[in-house]
C-alpha cells in the first residue's frame, strides 16, 4: 500500500509516522517549501517534491493535509491520479473533490498535533466520510489498522464535532496559556498546575462538564470575583475574557439550577 | 488530633474525607443548613451543629471551608477557641484572622472538589501560610500527612495562584460544558470528545500551552473561523466567547512568533 502526503504540518507527521509505523509505505512528500517537505519526508523515509506536477502518480491514497483555502488552490492544480483522495479536515466538506474524482473521501482524525509530541493512535476516533461503499471500506481498513475507535460521519456533523473540539482543545490550551502567563508574573511555576488541570479533564469521565462546574463564578462568590478582577488590572485582554466567561458560566448555572 | 469543620461543601466533604482516612478525629461540622451539616457529618463519622453558639471548644484545629463573605459575618459571631483557626480559599487573606486569635492559618489544596467525586490527596498541592512558626510546622505536618506536595506560600501569591486556577480548570470545564452542548445539538456523545481532552491536559507536561496551541485561531484559517462563526449564529454567547478568544490567541501568536 502506497500513501502520499500533501502537506507537511502536524496533522501530516503524526498521520504519516503512525501508517509508516504500520508498514504502509509513504511515497512522496509533497510541501510548497522544500525545506518543509524535505523534513518530513526524511522522518517517513518518503521522497519529497514542492512542484505539484511532479506529483507520483500511482500511489493508493493521496492525503491533503492542509488548511481549507490551500486545499482548494492546490487541487485547481493537480493533475487528478487514479488513486483515492482524501483530506483529513475537520471543517471540510468532503464536497471539495466533486467532479475532480469519484474516489474521494474525508479521514479526519479528532485529536491535536504538534510536530514534536508522538502520538498513540489507537483510542483517537477517526471519522470517515466516503463517495461510495468501496471507497468507505478501504477508508475504514485503513483507519482500523491505526485507531480501535472509528466513525462514519457526514461533513455536517464532522463539522459540527471540529467546532466543539476548537472548545474542548484550542481554547482550553489557551485557558491554560494564560493561566501560565499568570503564575510566571509571580516567579511560581506551571509545574503546581498540572495536577489540578489533569484531574479537571479527568473528572468529566465520571460527571458532566455541567455538574462538575465550580470555582467563584458558578458559586457567585462576588468578593473573588473582584479581587481576580483587580488583579488583572493591567492586562485588558485577560480581565475582558474573565468577565465573559464568568458572566456565561453565572447565566448557565442559573438558568439551570 | 480533633478537627472541626465550618462548612459543609465540596472542600469540606474532600478534605474532611482525607484527614479521616488518615485516622483524625472530625469532631463536629458546623453548616446554617441543618440537613448539610448532617449529611457531611455523617460520612465523617462527626457531630453536627447548626448554631455557631453550639460550637465544640477543644479541637486541635478549625477549618473554616466557606465563601469569603461568609467567613467574614462567621467569624464575627464565634467565641474564639483556643485551638488552630485555618481556613481554606485562595483568594482569602490570612489577616481575616487577625485580632480574633494568635494562632492561625491558610491551608489551601489546589484543586477541583465535587461531593461526589472521591480524590487522592497524594498528588495535590496544598499551600500553607501561618502566623507563626510554631502554627506552621504543625499546619505542614497535618498537610504532609495526606499530601507529598506542599507549600509555602503568601497570601499575595496565593490569590495570584487561584486566579490562575480559575482560568486552568474553571474556565476549562466551561469549554468542555459549551462543547458537550454543541455536541448534543447534533447528538454526538461527548465521550468521543475523551481522548482529545486528555491529550490537551498531557500535553502541556512537555510543552508550553503557548508552543502547544493547534487550531484555526493560531493558524489563521479564516475560512474555518468563518464557518464556525455561522454555526454559531443561534447562539450569541459561545459565538461572543468562540470571537473573543481566537482574536486574543491571535494576537497572542503573532505577537510572539
Amino acid at each position: 500500500m502506497e500513501v502520499v502526503f500533501i502537506g507537511s504540518g502536524n496533522v501530516a507527521t503524526q498521520l504519516g509516522l503512525a501508517f509508516k509505523a504500520k508498514g504502509i509505505i509513504i511515497k512522496q512528500v509533497y510541501s510548497k517549501s522544500t525545506s518543509n517537505a524535505e523534513i518530513l519526508a526524511k522522518k517517513l523515509d518518503a521522497d519529497y517534491i514542492s512542484e505539484i506536477e511532479d506529483l507520483y502518480m500511482d500511489a493508493d491514497f493521496y492525503f491533503y493535509a492542509l488548511k481549507d483555502s490551500v486545499l482548494r488552490s492546490t487541487l485547481k492544480k493537480i493533475d487528478m491520479p487514479t488513486g483515492i483522495q482524501v483530506h483529513t479536515g475537520g471543517s471540510i466538506s468532503i464536497s471539495e473533490f466533486e467532479g475532480l474524482t469519484s474516489r474521494f473521501g474525508v479521514f479526519y482524525p479528532l485529536q491535536t498535533f504538534s510536530v514534536n509530541r508522538a502520538i498513540d493512535f489507537k483510542n483517537i476516533p477517526i471519522c470517515i466520510e466516503a463517495s461510495n461503499v468501496d471507497v468507505q471500506e478501504r477508508l475504514l481498513s485503513l483507519a482500523e489498522l491505526i485507531s480501535d475507535r472509528t466513525y462514519q460521519m457526514n461533513s455536517e456533523n464532522r463539522r459540527k464535532l471540529h467546532l466543539a473540539a476548537v472548545f474542548a482543545c484550542n481554547f482550553t490550551n489557551y485557558m491554560y496559556d494564560i493561566s501560565s502567563k499568570l503564575l510566571a508574573e509571580s516567579g511560581i511555576s506551571f509545574d503546581i498546575m498540572h495536577p489540578l488541570i489533569l484531574e479537571t479533564a479527568e473528572k468529566i469521565k465520571s460527571l458532566t462538564p455541567f455538574q462538575a462546574q465550580t470555582g467563584p463564578a458558578v458559586r457567585l462568590d462576588e468578593k473573588t470575583i473582584s479581587k481576580h478582577l483587580a488583579l488583572l488590572s493591567k492586562d485588558s485582554e485577560s480581565k475582558e475574557i474573565y468577565k465573559l466567561l464568568t458572566k456565561s458560566i453565572n447565566k448557565r448555572h442559573k438558568l439551570n439550577p
